[in-house]
């Protein structure tokens, strides 16, 4: 009887063989925290290990500041200080306030790898699955554990594979992929599963549309979303810096034999671009249901959306074009390095010219706190992953979530429009 | 016995012929509110002119974002709602979110012309004195009263003339000539009155520069800074897209034999790059007596020192080069014209190559509310106009005001520098 690969890499982790099921404690390979959930997560370690504690492995540790960047408030500079200087004491990598959204920044920068158990105090950590490695979030003070131990009790997850054949039509996106996805199983649909992406379709996206859609596997409960290594995972990852290649980890493809706990067909072939409407990730439209809706604001960006790939093809629609009067456009790239990617091939200009903000990569208003709030009786179309009430602001506004061309369209017209008729 | 042209101005704008001291009634030309104060100004307004009142020329009124943008609460994004709102039932000209600084838009954008009286609800709307107009900041609650009377009560200011002659040498800038200014006169030093700046050094000075120094006149106490208008004024009110030309505003040179206040002489020539020290921007000190001084935060922009000049200086510093480990950049365009100026001439490039963060305009840092807060024990050297205790985040935090040469190369080496010596 086969593995999945989650089973593989826990047998890895755990340094036994194991199945869907089983609790194991498992050796972690990465640790992040952010700005946000790094105070708590110190907090529990230094509870566990003492003021003068050291952590397990600190070459293994990620701290990066994203949600409040530059620091929003004084108690934001007060953690961001404290932050850098306990990666100063125990040599930790601390990516500063400049560098971008911690998730991207783990993959762009080589820490991730197939394989891996990658934790992260984020939800949307499982992003990272979609380099062949077993990412998820967890708590602060399970981090606090981490930090001292480099271990954590997992129950190895049963899987859900998403087999998803077929050629995106024009202006559909792998997030009108797990949008249907997770429309279709419901916000609980996978819970505690690792949703293994797989199939044709799956096959031709580039890594950054991987991303998107392992990003959003925590909205239909999964506990990381994952996809087996291929060439494009070879290709990222050597362009990202890292030794390796794909023969060392053909050992990460699920077996042909092994067990699922469910198996779900999809073609994408006559998919529509999709949107899901507040407030509820997995109230999932096509978008011709709610053309017209008037939008207040848009935003490309955040882990799901701001990758430069997603710039190009909301620039792609925006070139020429101007953001709707009454229609604010917020772009945000979610790092440095995609940010100077998209200053270079003058994809920032054509946002400006067409009447945009551009912010410096960050979380930006995609969960609320930082800048880019709406007001009650505001909608925001949004790249992001949430559209809880209150997520963007006001628990009076509305939040639909889309793909980038989605809300490129939408913020030329100043009303949600289907991209394809662009 | 002649006028001053401050005094000449407000004969023109009371109907008579006024002398300094005396009250008078004045027409306003052009009143400005922003997203902080605006909502006390309406609110007054109404109190006056009732619920359904309208405001005595919404051709002369002008609305901007800039202090809390895009909205970085829900408070924040309902006061822009309702600015907006207050805007389109009055038929009031709104600069939204996506434009920039209201004083930098203000003058940009051809809304200030010599001869005007022109009142914001922002200490620094003193800066458009540089064009010729007598501008002054003044309360919300007066600010309701202009929009229903379109006049309000001065009296005349006494004029202090500085007479500023010499040429600068490098990386000496007019940011430095103004500290040196107000530390030599005072924070009280001017107060109330108007702040002629005249001479050899202001005449050969770009509007750009010009600005800078009747910006901070405030911070002397003035009632306004003004520059007699020139073809230095000629030239940037046609670029605004302004008629007129200088032959039309001669009348406003101040008279030969004009009485005034006192007069100061003052040769730049060989002027140190200066600093105000914390907590007064009257605590001026030559750079030599603050080098070594540990930056963790640099920030190049504000009303005083974000436009396109300010930027090209400070880009011609940093290219090439890295911001110091352990300091942050962070780098704002005052408006929207200015940042797409920078843009296309590669500034932005510079930067973030750099290693800054690069924001879209805002009033940013400046004033310690929207973002790029300092931690306690943190030091923030910052070409803004204000130090004092707590202006930019932690009331324990230090704030140094400086050129934008001088934050350029204080980046560079992560500690106060000497721009002559980059």
């Amino acid at each position: 009887m086969g593995k999945t690969i989650s089973e593989k890499i826990f047998s890895q982790a755990a340094g036994k063989d194991v199945r869907a099921g089983e609790y194991v404690f498992a050796r972690i390979d990465r640790a992040m925290i952010h700005d946000i959930t790094g105070p708590l997560a110190i907090k529990a370690f230094k509870e566990i290990a003492g003021e003068d504690g050291k952590v397990w492995d600190s070459s293994r540790i990620i701290i990066a500041f994203d949600h409040q960047v530059p620091a929003d408030s004084v108690i934001a500079a007060e953690n961001h200080k404290m932050l850098r200087r306990f990666a100063e004491e125990q040599g930790i990598l601390n990516y500063d306030v400049y560098e971008g959204i911690a998730h991207q920044v783990m993959v762009e920068k080589g820490h991730v790898l197939p394989g891996m158990v990658v934790v992260g105090a984020d939800s949307h950590t499982c992003m990272y699955g979609a380099l062949g490695a077993f990412a998820t979030g967890i708590g602060s003070t399970d981090m606090g554990a981490v930090f001292a131990l480099g271990k954590l009790w997992f129950r190895v997850p049963e899987t859900i594979r998403f087999e998803i054949n077929g050629s995106l039509p024009r202006r559909v996106y792998s997030k009108d992929v797990i949008l249907k996805i997770i429309g279709t199983i419901g916000a609980d649909g996978a819970n505690y599963k690792a949703a293994e992406f797989a199939g044709s379709a799956v096959e031709r996206m580039s890594m950054s549309q991987r991303f998107t859609m392992t990003n959003m596997a925590i909205e239909m409960g999964a506990k990381t979303g994952i996809i087996e290594p291929d060439r494009e995972t070879e290709r990222y990852l050597k362009k990202a810096g890292v030794e390796g290649n794909l023969e060392e980890w053909e050992w990460l493809r699920s077996d042909e034999d092994a067990e699922y706990f469910r198996k779900l067909g999809m073609d994408v072939s006559d998919l529509e671009p999709q949107v899901a409407v507040p407030h509820k990730v997995d109230n999932v439209v096509p978008v011709s249901e709610v053309e017209g809706t008037k939008a207040d604001q848009v935003f490309i960006g955040s882990c799901t959306n701001g990758r430069y790939e997603d710039l190009e093809i909301a620039a792609e629609i925006l070139k020429g074009e101007k953001v709707a009067r009454g229609t604010r456009l917020i772009v945000i790239p979610a790092s440095r390095a995609e940010y100077m990617k998209a200053l270079r091939e003058g994809l920032i200009d054509v946002f400006v010219e067409a009447g945009a903000i551009v912010e410096f990569p960050s979380c930006g208003p995609c969960m609320g706190g930082s800048f880019g709030l709406i007001a009650s009786g505001e909608v925001s179309v949004s790249t992001s992953n949430r559209n809880f009430i209150g997520r963007q602001g006001s628990p009076e506004g509305r939040v639909y979530l889309v793909s980038p061309a989605t809300a490129a369209a939408t913020a030329i017209y100043g009303e949600i429009t289907d991209p394809r008729k662009v």
